[in-house]
């Protein structure tokens, strides 16, 4: 592989643009507005497939989740579809639950002529609601027919609850001359917390490697972005991160060769994308937050210090009000357990300085005001005390939050 | 001591209710609107007061919180008088901050004839904002003049910033024939999280007690109250507690004695009634709710739900609009890190079953809402693992918070 072919651009495309791929969208009548998208099929026509999966930390698993879990074990790793419905996250929903998660693989799979271990499920949307298969069950032989490269688009569409923009993220790069491409989608606006968000995110790419090696990229590549995320601090039942690498560009990722740095830089780009996507999309937000600590003892430090920024309430309605309020940013850093003196930390907006060596640094308000007000604020913390540093992506926290979450039942 | 006398009862007073203290509060400048009250004195004629503290876990202490902690030690516990502000936080503030806190104290200690480290000084507002000791030493010899049981009640309000209204609780029992009481006041509304509440409260008792007495029996009381609350996640850099025992009321609390268990009871009383009300008047908040897990594998277990529960904003803002939401409180049990059976877990609003099981009980959508629209609601959770037990208590998270935060300076 040549030096000149490891770079990734971001370039326009869906699903289906790496090669093997096909996908289509239904509208199955679990989302109650008439006509919404709400039922997709991913599917990799290539028999040498290999698939990986992430899935949420939290304690209370929903049955597409312990389906999904299980099939890439039994399959190991040669799962080639994937069925994934909005509007009811299957969640707290007992044995019926997993009897539908159950009888949406067996039918898709026997649709597809593959073994049902080879199907993964994912939903998203309203927890504790019955979700029975008739819908799901109804629009499946639709969906293989209509499996195409042309209507992958529409799935980035199917699979948001309330997004109000798809996110999508496709990657190109040239290895021994020939195209190799990664393609993610994702959905999450709330309940969006590391390990993981409340998210789905589906991820293709026609590179080929091993189930380990997709399993530990995917890993590597969730923990600088997906988990760099927060938008409530609420870790879901749902979250899933999915990959399919069909292999059909040719181009094999191996352990130990410079490949699999290669492809890790492009897999992060993409689940980073996806993740700020996510975190500027956050329920209610008006602004991309990205809180980046400097001068930490220790990584985990900086990563604490992050953290505890980008979730306090307190920071997060000040930046709703593009307001200059640094004393809250020195408070969460203060409770975040990482070590600093408290006269040395710095606080600076984009590159105008808020606090200096614990300080307010004399800043002009209104200039602070026009710097918060902004699509994309860039919070930059120095601690003084090391030299490791953490990236976090964030929101804002409005009104609107609450008016969303006030009513909708998820 | 009588079994008799061993009771306490709620009634009406102030900080001066226990004999020996008087009070006094002024309108200092510091809070913009004029004539706000804004500066106060709290003061213990008996030569044998003892006094214990208990202080933010922030990293990021005030001024005055640093003042404090040191006058406890270095005057044994021998603290006569309490000087606090609202308005300004004296945060992050620096040299000057630290001036101005020994300024204040070295000041009123000339005028009370008493030694600079038998002052405490306490302060709540906007963080990052110089505050001059001017203002401050302007008024102390008026709020010195003024000092008296009468004026003693202004103190509750003078120390306020965005509650709504102010908190005391006054208790009294009777022993030896003699009544003997404990007061307390406190503020807070905000950056209200545990280890500690972004919370100033004053306590004054006539009962006599040791200083390391008084201070166990401080910790322990904070432990089943004021650490049992949460608005919003955030520990503040100036959260203060301190007690004041004049030993008036001849009555001695000694280790080992059933007198320290009935005054444990007493000041656990004052502390959970005063918790309950800053729960209450949270910001931007409707309602009381009390967060009770039962059934947990472990105490940790159970404080670990009940917390995660407690703080989790999709649960509160679910509460806001009095929402059934129950499995918003299911996932947020599940991301606590308590250990429990996802099928086995049941959720309760006042009386009226919402989730058993893990599924849905079937309730009536009409009659939940109904439960849950009240003063003050009680969210039961039952893990069935165990048979311990743990309460929080909170609010609900409504668009006034975000209104009150986004534009306030703190």
């Amino acid at each position: 592989m040549s030096r000149a072919g490891r770079k990734w651009e971001i370039v326009a495309g869906d699903l289906a643009t790496p090669l093997g791929f096909r996908a289509a969208a239904a509208a199955s009548g679990i989302k109650k507005a008439p006509g919404a998208l709400d039922l997709a099929l991913i599917f990799s026509d290539s028999p040498a497939t290999q698939a990986a999966g992430v899935f949420t930390t939290n304690r209370v698993a929903a049955a597409p989740v312990l389906l999904s879990r299980r099939n890439l074990v039994e399959s190991r790793g040669r799962c080639r579809a994937i069925v994934v419905n909005s509007g009811n996250a299957n969640a707290c929903t007992g044995k019926e639950g997993t009897h539908t998660a159950e009888e949406t693989a067996r039918a898709a799979a026997e649709l597809l002529e593959i073994d049902p271990s080879q199907v993964l499920v994912a939903s998203t949307g309203v927890i504790g609601v019955p979700l029975s298969p008739e819908l799901i069950l109804a629009q499946l032989p639709y969906l293989k027919e209509a499996l195409s490269r042309e209507s992958a688009a529409a799935v980035a569409q199917a699979i948001l609850t309330t997004d109000t923009v798809s996110k999508t993220c496709v990657v190109r790069s040239v290895a021994r001359g020939k195209p190799v491409h990664i393609a993610g989608i994702a959905k999450g606006a709330g309940m969006i917390h590391p390990h993981m968000a409340t998210m789905l995110s589906f991820i293709t790419t026609d590179a080929g490697m091993g189930e380990r090696m997709l399993h530990n990229l995917l890993l590597a590549a969730v923990e600088d972005s997906f988990n760099r995320i927060t938008v409530d601090g609420d870790t879901s039942t749902n979250d899933s991160l999915i990959a399919l690498a069909s292999g059909l560009a040719e181009t094999t990722v191996v352990p130990g060769n410079e490949s699999r740095a290669w492809f890790a830089e492009g897999l992060t780009l993409v689940c980073q994308t996806l993740a700020k996507m996510i975190a500027r999309d956050g329920e209610g937000a008006t602004r991309l937050v990205t809180v980046e600590v400097v001068g930490a003892r220790s990584p985990l430090d900086a990563e604490r210090a992050a953290r505890a920024i980008a979730n306090s309430p307190l920071v997060k309605t000040a930046l709703a009000g593009a307001n200059p309020n640094w004393g809250r940013i020195v408070c969460a850093t203060g409770y975040s357990g990482a070590k600093f003196d408290p006269t040395r930390i710095d606080v600076s907006v984009n590159n105008l300085a808020l606090c200096r060596k614990g300080v307010d640094a004399g800043f002009d308000d209104a200039v602070a005001h026009r710097e918060l007000d902004q699509k994309e604020v860039l919070l930059r913390v120095d601690l003084h005390a090391g030299t490791s540093t953490a990236n976090v992506w964030t929101c804002d926290f409005t009104r609107a939050y609450i008016d969303i979450n006030a009513s909708y039942r998820s």
